[in-house]
């Protein structure tokens, strides 16, 4: 049988893992909301990033709690201060998608991005679904090799950021000033999305492994 | 006389400021930078940021090494887990006069900011390192109310930000698309530097008084 501490232990790993699907679904949400000026998806994000601030601040408490009535050693507590660093960083997740998402609130009834670049902010959207995904994934199993795959997961975000800044730099732009400005802040908010992700699941390959993602795929 | 261990957590605060020092410096040459679409300062912005990066490394080796060697009790673990925390922030705010630098050498020979915008864009800057040079002094000095003071900086940079928005979604806007994107991404980035300023701050006040900022004002 685990004891208390270990339980705890596996606690704050179920709570980042909970923290994951929130933010894919704020995410999953979000994308559609720019895309379809969908105001009550839009609503459902912005209100439900609280409860993902409600988990990061438990996490701060069990964590800190953990330490002082503990005194956990050297491995068990580099877990629970590299579970307090995925927590920031799912927590700012949700701040991510709470940005998309006023966006379109914003723009509604308008949708925030015109059609042609509708498929590129889709992908996105989708890639950004994907990534967090896997690092939920990455949380509940441990697994390396998944770990590492976000990294190129992170080089098709970057490649379809620069598509849609071409997109909208280009002569044949048509929308005017507005529009232009919300959508490279909307590909700013994907890509440190995905930076996060990316981060996330870099936190677990190093607790597992003591060695950062480059050092494994570039030896 | 101190002993090794204390000497090593005054270390990481020496180390801590250091950065602020540095990340003070990006920010004030990035700014000019992008006013004055000087490209020797954007390099040396660009180039420098490597040390910040460096000091992340160093901190967050030394916290771990801490850790493992010398199990440091309650206080004392917060102490060294918040270091890290505002170790990443400062290593953040390197990246953001990194990005701002970035763009005024993309826009070089023409300076990213137009004349109309010049006043705002100086005085973000200016706010952005008084905040920075604030954080610094709260860090090496523990002083609970300077700390207090930053969220009216951050309020200060929030309403400059809005009228950097506002100047450039005026139907007087001439510039066109690409100065607007380039801009509203620049707020953007004053903008989270000043996050980040309120943050170590706030670390400091939460280690120092085991209360919020905000429980501290609104009691």
């Amino acid at each position: 049988m685990r004891d208390a501490y270990h339980e705890e232990l596996d606690g704050l790993s179920d709570r980042l893992v909970e923290m994951t699907r929130l933010v894919r679904s704020a995410m999953a949400r979000a994308t559609t909301a720019l895309l379809d000026a969908d105001l009550r998806l839009a609503e459902e994000v912005i209100s439900a990033d609280e409860q993902v601030n409600k988990i990061d601040n438990e996490i701060e408490e069990v964590v800190f709690e953990l330490m002082a009535r503990q005194q956990p050693v050297a491995g068990d507590l580099r877990t629970v201060v590299t579970a307090l660093r995925m927590s920031g960083d799912l927590e700012r997740m949700g701040d991510l998608a709470v940005h998309l998402a006023k966006t379109a609130r914003r723009r509604h009834p308008e949708s925030a991005i015109p059609p042609e670049l509708q498929a590129t902010v889709l992908e996105m959207g989708q890639i950004a679904e994907r990534m967090i995904a896997k690092a939920g994934s990455v949380i509940a199993s441990q697994n390396v090799e998944l770990g590492l795959e976000l990294d190129a997961d992170d080089d098709a975000m970057d490649r379809l950021h620069r598509k849609l800044f071409d997109q909208l730099l280009a002569p044949t732009w048509k929308y005017g000033v507005e529009p232009a400005v919300d959508i490279s802040l909307a590909g700013r908010y994907f890509e440190r999305y995905a930076d996060h992700a990316v981060h996330v699941a870099e936190n677990v390959v190093y607790l597992v492994t003591g060695r950062r993602p480059d050092e494994l795929i570039n030896p």
